[in-house]
């Protein structure tokens, strides 16, 4: 697929490679500013685009009156919120369903805290392909209103989001749908890194000292450091950023593996933060995550959900960036990280600012849509029954 | 300011000249895709522009989908809640603030029936101005919510939102603030022509032959009129656009004027439509928005309340737009233009889509800024209060 000359298997996640080299940086069409920008290093072949939103080419905004309260003078947001669905998942969407337009694919599934779905469901709606999501039964209503406004199937699975990943691969499998679930298939990665590309672009060709990002499943994180290491490999830089991946004090795993101590029951309850979109118990690709933050020289941390509430609040009233708590999450780890000194207030630092929450207007497209399942028979039933 | 050489009074709102040649449209900084692009035909001086959220800009899509579901093989959506706070009102919002940052002064006012508001509280906030707001005390509290998020100042206006507006207006004079209330200012009017010559570029210098947009106070409409008239004396087009105004039937008083019938009741009920944003009793610049309707050959249509929650669906499922009810307005208008043959399937239409709800997360950055009020003196207490 496209520039792609081989994949090696990095702590069980698929990891495209290249024949790295500068030439593979330069732009696609130079004008515009969008992920697919970024098209030789993606798996992604020759011929138009199909995927019909704009995706990516983000912001990264200075914040001058957030960086005079911090004290930060050399601080930026990479406002992820400014993608169609407001969220980063919008890219690993659009790379997943892109490929499946040229493969012609009709179907598409993933399974989701929430931020995936809702990209997926009206990422899908756009390309004209049915999307199938699986999700915790805990699910925000709100979120589920957003999915079924688009059009989508929703599964809610009783025994939470590890066991929704595992229908909706086994969907993916049994009825040969794409499968976008995050971190097993490779081009979730592949999208993500795009990131890395862009802040590259926007501060002049060089990266910063330290990014600051939220981590859920681990492939914003591990998605980030592979983008690092292709400019490092493509020759155009010599020295990657620190990275400081942040979990929410309610659901942690990460941290406390990071830190070799043993998790209490209060630090893996995923209903108990505000910070559903990170909530995750079994980090998809974990192991990856930990391994790129400790090469990079950088750390995880935990934020409680009271300075996750107060991250919102500052960024929108001293950077009119409106975020949800998961999407803040850079925010509030930064202020741990100084005051842990893992961060130097002097130096170039990029917060990822990763989601907003949407709202639904008006009515779900289709009634009965959303049902509560086990298996996936049910899924099967589901389905055909509607014909 | 900037390349302004006079200023006409057009129906009661003010009208910036420029000395028209094609010279004027050539881009500021070739790359980038933002409002800023048109700084030329903009009331701004030179130097670098201070405000730092990125405006404008936002994509024309094609919605393969929708076309095929309408018959509309050349239908384009012109997505403006792609902007900073999901609206077209960031427009105003951002070159408002620019002259504002430019004079030195602290703060900015409006009356808003939400979206206005919202992107003033986050645009000021960006800005590092303070935002006071008059909303009519029936605002949806979500709306609210994001304002206060944001660090705005906001009375809620018991009398309604022309009373929010006069109240707005009297403290700008009384306290020598920035005032961005829409038509009022004429800067309203210049940041959202911008749209016009977006669409012109985005078509490949060319205008679609209809444009169908939502109308609430009419400065959408009249600037976008502006903005083809001005590319019409640019000498860069010789024929503008038919355009055709969209309003809710429970709030439709340019409709009733427009087909000179009587409004009763029903028709001017604010309260009773879905569609919030553009439930405008006496609209500021209603005038001029019938006269450049009139003369684009276009016309004043209303919709129901459940074309335009249909049209809400169809738009997030076929073609992956999330709106919100007044947002979606020109689609529910294009399926009443094409029955009633002010519109023919086969022709170049852009739907202008304004809007989408947001939604705040977490609580106010500062508690207690939310009051009701009804004089300008409980204004100033609240505000001295504070201190
Ligand atoms: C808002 C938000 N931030 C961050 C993340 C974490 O991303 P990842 O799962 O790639 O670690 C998510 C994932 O759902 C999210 O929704
Ligand atoms: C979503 C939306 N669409 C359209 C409009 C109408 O714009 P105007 O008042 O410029 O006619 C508004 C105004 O508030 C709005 O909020």
């Amino acid at each position: 697929m496209g520039n792609v000359t081989r994949s090696l298997d990095r702590s069980g996640c698929e990891w495209l490679q290249y024949d790295y080299r500068s030439a593979l940086m330069t732009p696609d069409r130079p004008g515009s500013f969008s992920m697919w920008r970024y098209r030789k290093l993606l798996p992604v072949a020759d011929g138009p685009v199909r995927y019909p939103l704009p995706i990516g080419g983000t912001p990264l905004l200075p914040a001058p009156a957030l960086r005079k309260t911090l004290g930060t003078p050399r601080l930026w947001i990479k406002d992820e919120t400014r993608n169609p669905t407001a969220s980063n998942k919008d890219r690993a969407t659009a790379l997943v369903i892109e490929d499946g337009l040229r493969r012609g694919m009709d179907t598409i599934t993933t399974a989701s805290t929430g931020n995936a779905a809702v990209a997926t469901a009206f990422g899908a709606a756009a390309a004209g392909m049915r999307a199938v999501i699986f999700v915790s039964a805990d699910c925000r209503p709100e979120k589920l209103a957003l999915m079924a406004q688009a059009g989508a199937w929703v599964f809610q699975v009783r025994d939470g989001y590890a066991a929704a990943v595992d229908l909706s691969r086994a969907a993916a499998r049994s009825f040969g749908w794409l499968d976008r679930n995050t971190g097993a298939n490779p081009l979730t990665i592949e999208a993500k890194k795009t990131v890395a590309f862009e802040v590259w672009e926007q501060l002049g060709r060089r990266l910063p000292d330290l990014m600051i990002l939220p981590v859920g499943d681990g492939p914003t994180l591990v998605a980030l450091d592979k983008g690092f290491t292709e400019l490092v490999n493509c020759g155009l830089t010599t020295r990657k950023p620190r990275l400081i991946g942040i979990q929410a004090e309610h659901c942690q795993p990460l941290v406390r593996a990071w830190q070799d101590t043993p998790a209490k029951p209060a630090d893996l309850d995923p209903t108990a933060t505000v910070a559903d979109g990170i909530a995750v118990l079994r980090p998809a690709i974990g192991e990856a995550a930990l391994t790129v933050t400790r090469q990079s020289g950088g750390a995880m941390m935990a934020v409680t959900d009271t300075a996750l509430l107060s991250a919102v609040s500052t960024l929108a009233d001293t950077a009119g960036v409106n975020a949800e708590p998961a999407g803040a999450a850079a925010l509030a780890g930064l202020n741990n990280a100084i005051a842990h000194g893992l961060a130097d207030p002097s130096e170039s630092v990029v917060l990822l600012v990763t989601g907003r929450e949407t709202k639904a207007s008006g009515e779900p497209a289709e009634q009965g849509r959303v049902t509560l399942i086990d298996t996936l028979d049910q899924v099967e039933h589901a389905l055909t029954e509607s014909h």
